[in-house]
C-alpha cells in the first residue's frame, strides 16, 4: 500500500473500500499544496472534482446577496473531511468558496477518475456514492433547518413593525 | 418484461438500467393506492423507503416554525417523479409531508430491497445512486438559493426599521 493509500485508509469516506480499490484510487491522485490564505475552490466556478483534505485547516465561505463573504465553517484535516463532492457529481458550479486557513495539502479526485473507478469496481463505487449521498442528505437537512430559522426571524421581524 | 417494469422503463431515473435489472426491481415492488387527500408520507416520521409516482398528483408540504403547513410543490405522475430518496439513503426522518392531491398510485422501494439490488447489480446500483445524488445536489442548490433570498428579505426588513 503506498503512502497516499495509507492516508486514505484513515478516512471514514473509504472505510468500506478494499485495499486493491484504495490503491487504484491512490495511484490516480496528486497531492496539491495550498499556501495559507489561498483559494482552493471559488463559489460559482465550473468544476468536476472533489477534494480530500489531508493536512491543514480550511474555511468554507459563502457570498451574501450583497456580495459579502461570510464564514460557514472551518474544517480541520484531523476530522478527515472531503469537500466539493456536489460539483463532481452534477458537474454544476461550486456552491461555496474554500480558502486555506493554514498551509494545506489536498488530494483532488477528478470526475473522470471517479467514474472510471466506478466502472472497474462498481461494488466499491456503490459504497462511495452512498457516503456522498448521505453527506448531501445531511447538508440538505441542515439547509432546511437554517431556512426554517431565517424564515422564523423574518416573520418575527415583520410582526414587530 | 412485466407491467411494472414497462412503467419504470419510461422513468428517467431508470434510463441507464438494463431490462434484467429493471425486472428484478419491478418484481419486488408493490403498487400502493392513495385516495385523494390522504397522507403518503409525513414530515418527521422515521422511514427507510422511497416512492415512484405512477399515477395522479401529489402535494409536497413543509411545516413553518409556527406549525403551519405550506405548499412547496405539486408533482404530476406524467413528469415521472420519485420522492423520499433522502430517508431511504440516510434512514433519518422524512423532511417533508407528501399528500395525494388526486387519487394516486405509487410504487414503494424499501431500503433493504435497494441495498440488495446494489449488491447483486452494483453497476446498475452506481447508476441509480448517481441519479439520487444529482437530484439531491439540485435540491441542495435550490435550498441554498432559497436561504439566500429569505436572508436578503430579512436584512432588508431589519434595515427598514
Amino acid at each position: 500500500m503506498n503512502k497516499i493509500a495509507e492516508t486514505l485508509r484513515t478516512f471514514e469516506f473509504f472505510e468500506n473500500i478494499g485495499d486493491e480499490e484504495l490503491n487504484f484510487i491512490a495511484e490516480r491522485l496528486d497531492e496539491i499544496e495550498f499556501p495559507a490564505g489561498s483559494t482552493i475552490i471559488k463559489e460559482g466556478d465550473d468544476a468536476d472534482s472533489m477534494f480530500i483534505l489531508i493536512d491543514g485547516e480550511i474555511d468554507v465561505l459563502r457570498t451574501t446577496p450583497f456580495g459579502d463573504e461570510y464564514l460557514c465553517a472551518t474544517l480541520l484535516a484531523e476530522f478527515h473531511c472531503t469537500f466539493g463532492e456536489m460539483a463532481m457529481i452534477d458537474k454544476d458550479k461550486r456552491s461555496a468558496t474554500i480558502k486555506a486557513k493554514t498551509n494545506c495539502k489536498c488530494l483532488e479526485v477528478k470526475a473522470k477518475d471517479f467514474n472510471g473507478f466506478c466502472k472497474i469496481y462498481p461494488a466499491a463505487g456503490v459504497e462511495l456514492l452512498k457516503i456522498i449521498a448521505i453527506n448531501m442528505a445531511r447538508n440538505l437537512r441542515n439547509e432546511n433547518e437554517n431556512l426554517r430559522l431565517v424564515y422564523q426571524a423574518l416573520i418575527e421581524e415583520i410582526e414587530q413593525i
